[in-house]
Protein backbone atom coordinates (compact mmCIF):
# COMPACT_ATOMS: atom_id res chain seq x y z
CA UNK A 1 0.00 0.00 0.00
CA UNK A 2 1.27 3.47 -0.86
CA UNK A 3 0.05 6.95 -0.13
CA UNK A 4 2.96 9.03 -1.19
CA UNK A 5 5.34 9.93 -4.04
CA UNK A 6 7.89 12.11 -5.38
CA UNK A 7 9.06 13.17 -8.76
CA UNK A 8 11.26 16.30 -9.46
CA UNK A 9 11.30 18.21 -13.14
CA UNK A 10 13.32 21.30 -14.17
CA UNK A 11 11.34 24.06 -15.12
CA UNK A 12 11.36 24.29 -19.21
CA UNK A 13 11.85 27.40 -21.37
CA UNK A 14 7.62 26.50 -23.08
CA UNK A 15 6.61 26.57 -19.46
CA UNK A 16 7.17 30.13 -18.65
CA UNK A 17 5.39 33.34 -19.82
CA UNK A 18 5.72 37.02 -20.49
CA UNK A 19 5.75 37.62 -16.49
CA UNK A 20 9.17 35.37 -16.61
CA UNK A 21 7.62 32.67 -14.41
CA UNK A 22 5.64 29.51 -15.00
CA UNK A 23 2.29 30.10 -16.27
CA UNK A 24 -0.05 28.87 -13.38
CA UNK A 25 -2.02 26.50 -15.47
CA UNK A 26 1.43 24.67 -15.93
CA UNK A 27 1.35 24.05 -12.85
CA UNK A 28 -1.79 21.28 -13.22
CA UNK A 29 0.40 19.58 -15.46
CA UNK A 30 3.61 19.35 -13.17
CA UNK A 31 0.90 18.02 -10.46
CA UNK A 32 -0.32 15.68 -13.07
CA UNK A 33 2.85 14.23 -13.76
CA UNK A 34 3.54 13.52 -10.63
CA UNK A 35 -0.30 11.48 -10.33
CA UNK A 36 0.72 9.70 -13.57
CA UNK A 37 4.22 8.29 -11.90
CA UNK A 38 2.63 7.64 -9.04
CA UNK A 39 0.95 5.13 -10.95
CA UNK A 40 3.34 3.78 -12.78
CA UNK A 41 5.42 3.26 -9.18
CA UNK A 42 2.29 0.96 -8.57
CA UNK A 43 2.61 -1.01 -12.22
CA UNK A 44 -0.60 0.79 -13.11
CA UNK A 45 -1.48 3.55 -15.86
CA UNK A 46 -4.13 5.82 -15.98
CA UNK A 47 -4.21 5.76 -20.18
CA UNK A 48 -7.94 6.21 -21.04
CA UNK A 49 -10.13 2.70 -20.98
CA UNK A 50 -9.74 0.85 -24.49
CA UNK A 51 -11.85 -1.85 -23.33
CA UNK A 52 -14.99 -2.00 -21.32
CA UNK A 53 -13.49 -3.62 -18.49
CA UNK A 54 -10.71 -0.98 -18.10
CA UNK A 55 -11.19 2.62 -15.99
CA UNK A 56 -10.65 6.13 -16.76
CA UNK A 57 -10.11 9.42 -14.19
CA UNK A 58 -11.19 11.96 -15.23
CA UNK A 59 -11.27 15.19 -13.02
CA UNK A 60 -14.06 16.45 -11.01
CA UNK A 61 -12.24 19.30 -8.69
CA UNK A 62 -8.39 20.91 -9.14
CA UNK A 63 -7.10 23.68 -7.31
CA UNK A 64 -3.50 25.42 -6.05
CA UNK A 65 -2.70 27.70 -3.91
CA UNK A 66 0.65 29.89 -5.18
CA UNK A 67 2.94 31.25 -3.07
CA UNK A 68 5.90 31.94 -5.20
CA UNK A 69 7.12 31.53 -8.42
CA UNK A 70 8.90 29.41 -10.57
CA UNK A 71 11.43 30.26 -13.04
CA UNK A 72 13.53 28.57 -15.86
CA UNK A 73 15.27 25.81 -14.99
CA UNK A 74 14.22 26.16 -11.31
CA UNK A 75 14.52 22.45 -9.84
CA UNK A 76 10.90 21.62 -8.29
CA UNK A 77 9.68 18.59 -6.07
CA UNK A 78 6.45 17.57 -6.92
CA UNK A 79 5.55 15.40 -3.46
CA UNK A 80 1.75 13.85 -4.01
CA UNK A 81 -0.50 12.39 -0.69
CA UNK A 82 -3.23 10.42 -1.15
CA UNK A 83 -5.58 12.73 0.93
CA UNK A 84 -8.58 10.88 0.53
CA UNK A 85 -10.01 7.84 -0.76
CA UNK A 86 -13.34 6.64 -1.69
CA UNK A 87 -15.15 3.90 -3.30
CA UNK A 88 -15.52 5.88 -6.75
CA UNK A 89 -12.80 8.53 -6.28
CA UNK A 90 -9.40 9.55 -5.06
CA UNK A 91 -8.04 13.01 -3.68
CA UNK A 92 -4.24 14.14 -3.90
CA UNK A 93 -2.44 16.65 -2.17
CA UNK A 94 -0.14 18.03 -3.80
CA UNK A 95 3.32 19.77 -2.50
CA UNK A 96 5.30 22.23 -4.57
CA UNK A 97 8.88 22.76 -4.12
CA UNK A 98 11.99 25.03 -5.23
CA UNK A 99 15.10 22.62 -4.88
CA UNK A 100 17.69 25.09 -6.18
CA UNK A 101 18.47 27.22 -3.47
CA UNK A 102 20.12 26.92 -0.23
CA UNK A 103 16.87 26.38 1.69
CA UNK A 104 14.37 24.82 -0.33
CA UNK A 105 10.94 26.01 0.21
CA UNK A 106 7.18 25.25 -0.65
CA UNK A 107 5.99 27.47 -4.24
CA UNK A 108 2.58 25.84 -4.24
CA UNK A 109 0.37 23.07 -3.06
CA UNK A 110 -3.07 22.05 -4.92
CA UNK A 111 -5.56 19.48 -4.86
CA UNK A 112 -7.10 17.01 -7.83
CA UNK A 113 -9.61 14.97 -7.27
CA UNK A 114 -10.28 12.33 -9.53
CA UNK A 115 -13.57 10.16 -10.37
CA UNK A 116 -13.14 6.12 -11.42
CA UNK A 117 -14.98 5.78 -14.53
CA UNK A 118 -16.34 3.33 -17.28
CA UNK A 119 -17.19 4.26 -20.56
CA UNK A 120 -21.00 2.85 -21.09
CA UNK A 121 -22.29 3.72 -24.20
CA UNK A 122 -19.76 6.11 -25.35
CA UNK A 123 -20.66 8.08 -22.04
CA UNK A 124 -18.35 8.15 -18.82
CA UNK A 125 -20.20 6.57 -15.48
CA UNK A 126 -18.49 6.67 -12.74
CA UNK A 127 -17.86 3.19 -11.15
CA UNK A 128 -15.77 1.15 -7.93
CA UNK A 129 -12.01 1.75 -8.12
CA UNK A 130 -10.86 -2.12 -9.27
CA UNK A 131 -9.74 -4.01 -6.05
CA UNK A 132 -6.19 -4.55 -7.41
CA UNK A 133 -6.14 -0.65 -7.64
CA UNK A 134 -7.61 0.19 -4.82
CA UNK A 135 -5.58 -2.74 -2.63
CA UNK A 136 -2.20 -0.71 -3.78
CA UNK A 137 -3.52 3.01 -2.58
CA UNK A 138 -3.63 4.57 0.94
CA UNK A 139 -4.55 7.38 2.51
CA UNK A 140 -1.28 9.51 3.73
CA UNK A 141 -1.30 9.91 8.01
CA UNK A 142 -3.16 12.72 8.95
CA UNK A 143 0.25 14.96 10.10
CA UNK A 144 1.55 15.22 6.42
CA UNK A 145 -1.59 16.49 4.86
CA UNK A 146 -1.32 19.36 6.74
CA UNK B 1 -18.48 49.94 -12.99
CA UNK B 2 -18.51 46.34 -14.25
CA UNK B 3 -18.92 43.11 -12.83
CA UNK B 4 -19.30 40.90 -15.16
CA UNK B 5 -17.99 39.21 -18.86
CA UNK B 6 -18.46 36.87 -21.32
CA UNK B 7 -16.54 35.37 -24.16
CA UNK B 8 -17.14 32.38 -26.54
CA UNK B 9 -14.59 30.51 -28.05
CA UNK B 10 -14.68 27.41 -30.26
CA UNK B 11 -12.78 24.16 -28.62
CA UNK B 12 -9.35 23.99 -30.69
CA UNK B 13 -7.38 20.44 -31.13
CA UNK B 14 -4.52 21.14 -29.60
CA UNK B 15 -7.06 22.06 -26.53
CA UNK B 16 -7.93 18.32 -26.70
CA UNK B 17 -5.82 14.98 -25.15
CA UNK B 18 -6.00 11.58 -25.72
CA UNK B 19 -9.20 10.77 -23.55
CA UNK B 20 -10.65 12.63 -26.82
CA UNK B 21 -11.86 15.96 -24.51
CA UNK B 22 -10.57 19.37 -23.04
CA UNK B 23 -7.44 18.59 -21.11
CA UNK B 24 -8.38 19.85 -17.43
CA UNK B 25 -5.65 22.76 -17.67
CA UNK B 26 -6.81 23.91 -20.62
CA UNK B 27 -9.60 25.46 -18.66
CA UNK B 28 -7.82 27.23 -16.48
CA UNK B 29 -6.78 29.17 -20.05
CA UNK B 30 -9.87 29.85 -20.70
CA UNK B 31 -10.74 31.53 -17.35
CA UNK B 32 -8.04 33.75 -17.89
CA UNK B 33 -9.19 34.35 -21.65
CA UNK B 34 -12.27 35.80 -20.56
CA UNK B 35 -10.20 37.96 -17.19
CA UNK B 36 -8.19 39.30 -19.91
CA UNK B 37 -10.76 40.27 -22.41
CA UNK B 38 -12.75 41.56 -19.27
CA UNK B 39 -9.73 44.10 -18.51
CA UNK B 40 -9.90 45.03 -22.29
CA UNK B 41 -13.75 45.47 -22.32
CA UNK B 42 -12.40 47.98 -19.82
CA UNK B 43 -9.43 49.93 -21.37
CA UNK B 44 -7.12 48.15 -19.43
CA UNK B 45 -4.51 45.57 -20.15
CA UNK B 46 -3.17 42.64 -17.70
CA UNK B 47 0.23 43.00 -19.05
CA UNK B 48 2.82 42.34 -16.75
CA UNK B 49 4.72 45.92 -15.04
CA UNK B 50 7.06 47.29 -17.71
CA UNK B 51 7.32 50.73 -15.45
CA UNK B 52 7.21 51.43 -11.55
CA UNK B 53 4.09 52.57 -11.65
CA UNK B 54 2.14 49.73 -13.37
CA UNK B 55 1.61 46.86 -11.54
CA UNK B 56 0.63 42.81 -12.52
CA UNK B 57 -2.02 40.70 -11.49
CA UNK B 58 -0.12 37.33 -9.95
CA UNK B 59 -2.52 34.75 -9.07
CA UNK B 60 -2.67 33.16 -5.46
CA UNK B 61 -5.60 30.97 -6.11
CA UNK B 62 -7.40 29.24 -9.10
CA UNK B 63 -9.90 26.00 -8.80
CA UNK B 64 -11.84 24.06 -10.75
CA UNK B 65 -15.39 22.17 -10.81
CA UNK B 66 -15.74 19.97 -14.04
CA UNK B 67 -19.34 18.72 -14.32
CA UNK B 68 -19.16 17.75 -18.36
CA UNK B 69 -16.51 17.21 -20.90
CA UNK B 70 -15.84 19.68 -23.90
CA UNK B 71 -14.79 18.57 -26.89
CA UNK B 72 -13.16 19.75 -30.06
CA UNK B 73 -15.29 22.03 -31.75
CA UNK B 74 -17.56 22.82 -29.01
CA UNK B 75 -18.56 26.01 -28.25
CA UNK B 76 -18.34 27.09 -24.89
CA UNK B 77 -19.23 30.52 -23.32
CA UNK B 78 -16.62 31.87 -20.57
CA UNK B 79 -18.87 34.00 -17.94
CA UNK B 80 -16.89 35.89 -15.90
CA UNK B 81 -18.47 37.68 -12.57
CA UNK B 82 -16.53 39.80 -10.24
CA UNK B 83 -16.63 37.53 -6.35
CA UNK B 84 -14.90 39.56 -4.37
CA UNK B 85 -13.34 42.59 -4.44
CA UNK B 86 -10.27 43.93 -1.53
CA UNK B 87 -7.83 46.64 -1.53
CA UNK B 88 -4.97 44.69 -3.20
CA UNK B 89 -7.07 41.38 -4.08
CA UNK B 90 -9.50 40.05 -6.56
CA UNK B 91 -11.64 36.88 -7.27
CA UNK B 92 -13.61 36.24 -10.06
CA UNK B 93 -16.15 33.39 -10.91
CA UNK B 94 -16.28 31.68 -13.84
CA UNK B 95 -19.03 29.68 -15.26
CA UNK B 96 -18.82 27.67 -18.20
CA UNK B 97 -21.29 26.82 -20.84
CA UNK B 98 -21.68 24.32 -23.69
CA UNK B 99 -23.86 26.28 -26.41
CA UNK B 100 -23.37 24.05 -29.66
CA UNK B 101 -26.57 22.30 -28.41
CA UNK B 102 -30.44 22.63 -28.00
CA UNK B 103 -29.90 23.09 -24.15
CA UNK B 104 -26.76 24.71 -23.10
CA UNK B 105 -25.60 23.49 -20.14
CA UNK B 106 -23.10 24.22 -17.84
CA UNK B 107 -19.75 22.16 -17.97
CA UNK B 108 -17.36 23.91 -15.44
CA UNK B 109 -17.29 26.56 -13.08
CA UNK B 110 -14.48 28.26 -11.31
CA UNK B 111 -12.57 31.03 -9.46
CA UNK B 112 -9.36 32.54 -9.72
CA UNK B 113 -7.77 34.97 -7.19
CA UNK B 114 -5.44 37.71 -8.22
CA UNK B 115 -3.26 39.96 -6.13
CA UNK B 116 -1.89 43.14 -7.36
CA UNK B 117 1.60 43.75 -7.43
CA UNK B 118 4.58 46.23 -7.72
CA UNK B 119 7.75 45.14 -9.08
CA UNK B 120 10.28 46.63 -6.02
CA UNK B 121 13.96 45.85 -6.62
CA UNK B 122 13.11 42.90 -8.56
CA UNK B 123 10.65 41.18 -6.78
CA UNK B 124 6.67 41.19 -6.61
CA UNK B 125 5.04 43.22 -3.67
CA UNK B 126 1.04 43.31 -3.44
CA UNK B 127 -0.40 46.92 -3.91
CA UNK B 128 -3.24 48.64 -3.57
CA UNK B 129 -5.13 48.16 -6.90
CA UNK B 130 -4.84 51.62 -8.26
CA UNK B 131 -7.93 54.02 -8.04
CA UNK B 132 -8.45 53.86 -11.84
CA UNK B 133 -8.27 50.45 -11.92
CA UNK B 134 -10.82 49.86 -8.55
CA UNK B 135 -13.28 52.37 -9.62
CA UNK B 136 -13.95 50.27 -12.82
CA UNK B 137 -15.10 46.94 -11.03
CA UNK B 138 -17.52 46.04 -8.47
CA UNK B 139 -18.05 42.88 -6.92
CA UNK B 140 -21.53 40.98 -8.68
CA UNK B 141 -24.61 40.05 -6.90
CA UNK B 142 -25.15 37.80 -4.48
CA UNK B 143 -28.09 36.17 -6.88
CA UNK B 144 -25.31 36.01 -9.49
CA UNK B 145 -22.50 34.19 -7.45
CA UNK B 146 -24.47 31.24 -6.57
CA UNK C 1 -13.70 25.18 -55.17
CA UNK C 2 -11.57 27.11 -52.93
CA UNK C 3 -7.77 27.06 -52.22
CA UNK C 4 -7.77 29.96 -49.46
CA UNK C 5 -9.01 31.46 -45.93
CA UNK C 6 -7.97 33.98 -43.49
CA UNK C 7 -8.57 33.45 -39.99
CA UNK C 8 -7.69 36.90 -37.23
CA UNK C 9 -7.12 35.89 -33.34
CA UNK C 10 -5.65 37.83 -30.71
CA UNK C 11 -2.35 36.89 -28.93
CA UNK C 12 -3.26 35.23 -25.83
CA UNK C 13 -1.08 35.45 -22.25
CA UNK C 14 -0.12 31.62 -22.41
CA UNK C 15 1.18 32.00 -25.76
CA UNK C 16 4.02 34.27 -24.64
CA UNK C 17 7.16 32.57 -22.93
CA UNK C 18 9.77 35.09 -20.82
CA UNK C 19 11.21 36.19 -24.18
CA UNK C 20 8.26 37.83 -23.51
CA UNK C 21 6.91 37.02 -27.18
CA UNK C 22 4.79 34.48 -28.23
CA UNK C 23 6.98 30.98 -28.41
CA UNK C 24 7.83 29.17 -32.01
CA UNK C 25 5.83 26.38 -31.05
CA UNK C 26 2.58 28.52 -30.24
CA UNK C 27 2.59 29.06 -34.18
CA UNK C 28 2.05 25.53 -34.92
CA UNK C 29 -1.08 25.97 -33.24
CA UNK C 30 -2.37 28.96 -34.85
CA UNK C 31 -1.82 27.62 -38.55
CA UNK C 32 -3.52 24.33 -37.52
CA UNK C 33 -6.32 26.67 -36.28
CA UNK C 34 -7.00 28.22 -39.67
CA UNK C 35 -6.72 25.09 -41.34
CA UNK C 36 -9.67 23.57 -39.20
CA UNK C 37 -11.38 26.99 -39.68
CA UNK C 38 -10.36 26.53 -43.28
CA UNK C 39 -12.15 22.80 -43.55
CA UNK C 40 -15.35 24.07 -41.81
CA UNK C 41 -15.71 26.99 -44.21
CA UNK C 42 -16.21 23.66 -46.26
CA UNK C 43 -18.75 22.11 -44.14
CA UNK C 44 -15.67 19.60 -43.24
CA UNK C 45 -14.20 18.55 -40.01
CA UNK C 46 -10.60 17.41 -39.50
CA UNK C 47 -11.72 15.49 -36.41
CA UNK C 48 -10.16 12.15 -36.12
CA UNK C 49 -11.99 9.27 -37.75
CA UNK C 50 -14.55 7.29 -35.70
CA UNK C 51 -16.23 4.99 -38.35
CA UNK C 52 -14.24 3.07 -40.93
CA UNK C 53 -15.36 4.91 -43.66
CA UNK C 54 -14.00 8.32 -42.02
CA UNK C 55 -10.58 9.98 -42.44
CA UNK C 56 -8.02 11.82 -40.41
CA UNK C 57 -5.07 14.33 -41.32
CA UNK C 58 -1.87 13.31 -39.42
CA UNK C 59 0.59 15.80 -40.55
CA UNK C 60 4.21 14.65 -42.46
CA UNK C 61 5.86 17.64 -42.46
CA UNK C 62 5.93 21.45 -40.78
CA UNK C 63 8.04 24.60 -41.17
CA UNK C 64 8.26 27.65 -40.12
CA UNK C 65 9.89 30.85 -41.01
CA UNK C 66 9.97 33.73 -38.45
CA UNK C 67 10.75 37.18 -39.21
CA UNK C 68 9.47 38.83 -35.98
CA UNK C 69 8.04 38.85 -32.89
CA UNK C 70 4.63 38.90 -31.80
CA UNK C 71 3.40 40.09 -28.48
CA UNK C 72 0.92 39.74 -25.70
CA UNK C 73 -2.91 41.01 -27.37
CA UNK C 74 -1.10 41.85 -30.78
CA UNK C 75 -4.11 40.98 -33.61
CA UNK C 76 -2.54 38.45 -35.78
CA UNK C 77 -4.46 37.29 -39.51
CA UNK C 78 -3.43 33.88 -40.57
CA UNK C 79 -3.58 33.50 -44.21
CA UNK C 80 -3.91 29.60 -45.26
CA UNK C 81 -3.21 28.82 -48.96
CA UNK C 82 -3.32 25.49 -50.58
CA UNK C 83 -0.11 25.03 -51.82
CA UNK C 84 -0.24 21.22 -53.47
CA UNK C 85 -2.79 18.80 -54.02
CA UNK C 86 -1.90 14.89 -54.57
CA UNK C 87 -4.28 11.90 -54.30
CA UNK C 88 -3.11 11.35 -50.75
CA UNK C 89 -1.62 14.27 -49.20
CA UNK C 90 -2.24 18.62 -49.20
CA UNK C 91 0.31 20.97 -48.57
CA UNK C 92 -0.65 24.36 -47.00
CA UNK C 93 1.26 27.52 -47.14
CA UNK C 94 0.34 29.98 -44.07
CA UNK C 95 1.61 33.86 -44.17
CA UNK C 96 1.02 35.45 -40.40
CA UNK C 97 0.54 39.06 -40.41
CA UNK C 98 0.62 41.30 -37.17
CA UNK C 99 -2.56 43.52 -37.89
CA UNK C 100 -2.44 45.97 -34.99
CA UNK C 101 -0.25 48.12 -36.03
CA UNK C 102 -0.27 51.46 -38.73
CA UNK C 103 1.58 49.22 -41.94
CA UNK C 104 0.59 45.34 -41.66
CA UNK C 105 3.38 43.04 -41.68
CA UNK C 106 4.47 39.83 -41.90
CA UNK C 107 5.88 38.36 -38.83
CA UNK C 108 5.88 34.53 -39.90
CA UNK C 109 5.36 31.98 -43.00
CA UNK C 110 4.91 28.25 -42.96
CA UNK C 111 3.82 25.39 -44.47
CA UNK C 112 2.23 21.85 -43.36
CA UNK C 113 1.55 18.77 -45.35
CA UNK C 114 -1.17 16.38 -43.73
CA UNK C 115 -1.85 12.88 -44.99
CA UNK C 116 -5.34 11.99 -45.56
CA UNK C 117 -5.32 7.94 -43.55
CA UNK C 118 -7.95 5.16 -42.89
CA UNK C 119 -7.67 3.52 -39.59
CA UNK C 120 -6.80 -0.49 -40.23
CA UNK C 121 -6.65 -2.69 -37.82
CA UNK C 122 -5.73 -0.01 -35.27
CA UNK C 123 -3.07 1.61 -37.75
CA UNK C 124 -2.78 4.83 -39.68
CA UNK C 125 -3.21 3.90 -43.35
CA UNK C 126 -2.60 6.40 -46.16
CA UNK C 127 -5.74 6.35 -48.34
CA UNK C 128 -7.62 8.89 -51.14
CA UNK C 129 -8.78 12.01 -50.11
CA UNK C 130 -12.57 11.08 -50.74
CA UNK C 131 -14.02 12.85 -53.39
CA UNK C 132 -16.42 14.58 -51.24
CA UNK C 133 -13.60 16.60 -49.91
CA UNK C 134 -11.28 16.27 -53.13
CA UNK C 135 -14.04 18.38 -55.24
CA UNK C 136 -13.69 20.99 -53.10
CA UNK C 137 -10.50 22.37 -52.77
CA UNK C 138 -7.85 23.25 -55.25
CA UNK C 139 -4.61 24.72 -56.08
CA UNK C 140 -4.16 28.14 -55.32
CA UNK C 141 -2.53 30.35 -58.02
CA UNK C 142 1.06 30.55 -58.46
CA UNK C 143 1.28 34.31 -57.96
CA UNK C 144 0.03 34.44 -54.66
CA UNK C 145 2.51 31.56 -53.10
CA UNK C 146 5.31 33.36 -54.04
CA UNK D 1 33.98 21.37 -28.11
CA UNK D 2 30.69 19.29 -28.48
CA UNK D 3 28.66 18.72 -31.47
CA UNK D 4 26.00 16.24 -30.17
CA UNK D 5 23.42 15.70 -26.80
CA UNK D 6 20.89 12.84 -25.96
CA UNK D 7 18.77 13.30 -23.97
CA UNK D 8 15.42 11.02 -22.85
CA UNK D 9 11.82 11.92 -22.11
CA UNK D 10 8.48 9.77 -21.26
CA UNK D 11 5.63 11.45 -23.29
CA UNK D 12 3.06 12.99 -21.06
CA UNK D 13 -0.83 12.84 -20.99
CA UNK D 14 -0.94 16.26 -21.59
CA UNK D 15 1.32 16.12 -24.55
CA UNK D 16 -1.24 14.17 -26.43
CA UNK D 17 -4.15 15.00 -28.52
CA UNK D 18 -7.38 13.80 -29.18
CA UNK D 19 -6.07 11.35 -31.72
CA UNK D 20 -4.21 9.52 -29.09
CA UNK D 21 -0.96 10.79 -30.05
CA UNK D 22 1.50 13.26 -29.11
CA UNK D 23 0.03 16.52 -31.01
CA UNK D 24 2.72 17.67 -33.67
CA UNK D 25 3.71 21.09 -32.06
CA UNK D 26 4.88 19.59 -28.80
CA UNK D 27 7.80 17.87 -30.99
CA UNK D 28 8.73 21.25 -31.14
CA UNK D 29 8.92 21.93 -27.21
CA UNK D 30 11.05 18.41 -27.28
CA UNK D 31 13.54 19.59 -29.55
CA UNK D 32 13.53 22.38 -27.76
CA UNK D 33 14.21 21.22 -24.52
CA UNK D 34 16.94 19.34 -26.03
CA UNK D 35 19.04 22.33 -27.02
CA UNK D 36 18.58 23.32 -24.06
CA UNK D 37 19.88 20.53 -22.37
CA UNK D 38 22.45 20.82 -24.46
CA UNK D 39 23.73 23.88 -23.39
CA UNK D 40 23.19 23.64 -19.71
CA UNK D 41 25.91 20.35 -20.93
CA UNK D 42 28.47 22.92 -21.66
CA UNK D 43 27.73 25.09 -18.60
CA UNK D 44 25.57 28.16 -20.64
CA UNK D 45 22.20 28.94 -20.56
CA UNK D 46 19.53 30.08 -22.84
CA UNK D 47 18.12 32.35 -20.71
CA UNK D 48 16.85 35.71 -22.57
CA UNK D 49 19.40 38.35 -22.02
CA UNK D 50 18.82 40.30 -19.12
CA UNK D 51 22.09 42.91 -19.41
CA UNK D 52 23.73 44.30 -22.51
CA UNK D 53 26.43 41.96 -22.34
CA UNK D 54 23.85 39.08 -22.52
CA UNK D 55 22.97 37.29 -25.75
CA UNK D 56 19.30 35.77 -26.54
CA UNK D 57 18.71 33.05 -29.19
CA UNK D 58 15.51 33.81 -31.14
CA UNK D 59 14.57 30.55 -33.79
CA UNK D 60 14.42 32.00 -37.38
CA UNK D 61 13.63 28.35 -39.14
CA UNK D 62 11.55 25.26 -37.25
CA UNK D 63 11.02 22.45 -39.17
CA UNK D 64 9.97 18.60 -38.97
CA UNK D 65 9.23 15.48 -40.69
CA UNK D 66 6.92 13.03 -39.04
CA UNK D 67 7.15 9.30 -39.54
CA UNK D 68 5.72 7.38 -36.46
CA UNK D 69 3.50 8.45 -33.75
CA UNK D 70 4.00 8.37 -30.34
CA UNK D 71 2.17 7.80 -27.65
CA UNK D 72 1.74 8.35 -23.72
CA UNK D 73 4.33 6.94 -21.49
CA UNK D 74 6.13 6.47 -24.60
CA UNK D 75 10.06 7.30 -23.71
CA UNK D 76 11.46 9.19 -26.61
CA UNK D 77 15.12 9.65 -27.07
CA UNK D 78 15.88 13.71 -28.49
CA UNK D 79 19.16 13.21 -30.34
CA UNK D 80 20.76 16.82 -30.92
CA UNK D 81 23.36 17.66 -33.84
CA UNK D 82 25.38 20.97 -34.57
CA UNK D 83 24.71 21.03 -38.80
CA UNK D 84 25.80 24.24 -38.89
CA UNK D 85 27.76 26.94 -37.16
CA UNK D 86 27.93 31.05 -38.70
CA UNK D 87 29.27 34.04 -36.97
CA UNK D 88 26.15 34.59 -35.27
CA UNK D 89 23.38 31.71 -36.00
CA UNK D 90 23.40 28.09 -35.07
CA UNK D 91 21.00 24.83 -37.10
CA UNK D 92 20.69 21.75 -34.75
CA UNK D 93 19.32 18.69 -36.27
CA UNK D 94 16.70 16.44 -34.43
CA UNK D 95 16.84 12.66 -34.42
CA UNK D 96 13.86 11.47 -32.64
CA UNK D 97 13.66 7.59 -31.49
CA UNK D 98 10.91 5.88 -29.65
CA UNK D 99 13.05 3.86 -27.37
CA UNK D 100 10.50 1.33 -25.61
CA UNK D 101 10.24 -1.30 -27.91
CA UNK D 102 12.46 -4.25 -29.15
CA UNK D 103 13.69 -1.94 -31.94
CA UNK D 104 14.10 1.21 -31.24
CA UNK D 105 12.57 3.68 -34.52
CA UNK D 106 13.05 6.66 -35.73
CA UNK D 107 9.19 8.75 -35.54
CA UNK D 108 10.57 12.10 -36.65
CA UNK D 109 13.68 14.39 -37.67
CA UNK D 110 13.96 18.00 -37.48
CA UNK D 111 15.95 21.06 -37.46
CA UNK D 112 15.50 24.28 -35.72
CA UNK D 113 17.82 27.62 -36.36
CA UNK D 114 18.77 30.12 -33.94
CA UNK D 115 19.92 33.80 -34.43
CA UNK D 116 21.87 34.86 -31.46
CA UNK D 117 20.68 38.73 -30.45
CA UNK D 118 21.46 41.40 -28.18
CA UNK D 119 18.75 43.63 -27.29
CA UNK D 120 19.31 47.00 -28.18
CA UNK D 121 16.76 49.99 -27.47
CA UNK D 122 14.68 47.34 -26.95
CA UNK D 123 14.68 45.51 -30.00
CA UNK D 124 16.52 42.28 -31.19
CA UNK D 125 19.73 42.83 -33.37
CA UNK D 126 21.87 39.69 -34.55
CA UNK D 127 24.99 39.97 -33.07
CA UNK D 128 28.23 37.68 -33.08
CA UNK D 129 28.61 34.73 -31.38
CA UNK D 130 30.22 35.22 -28.12
CA UNK D 131 33.84 33.18 -28.35
CA UNK D 132 33.08 32.02 -24.65
CA UNK D 133 30.23 29.81 -26.62
CA UNK D 134 31.99 29.59 -29.65
CA UNK D 135 34.27 27.96 -28.65
CA UNK D 136 32.48 25.41 -26.96
CA UNK D 137 30.65 24.26 -29.89
CA UNK D 138 31.52 22.45 -33.02
CA UNK D 139 29.85 21.14 -36.44
CA UNK D 140 28.69 17.60 -36.31
CA UNK D 141 30.58 15.04 -38.84
CA UNK D 142 28.93 15.14 -42.37
CA UNK D 143 28.48 11.27 -41.74
CA UNK D 144 25.66 11.97 -38.91
CA UNK D 145 23.97 14.46 -40.78
CA UNK D 146 22.74 11.89 -43.49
Amino acid sequence: MAYEFKIRRLVEFSDTDMAGIVHHAVFYRYMESAEHAFFRSLGLTVAPPKTTSSVGWPRVHTEADFSAPLRFEDEVEIHLLVAEKKSKALTYAFRLRKLNTPEPYEVARGAITVVCIKMVNGRMKATNIPKAIADKIEVAPARLLK
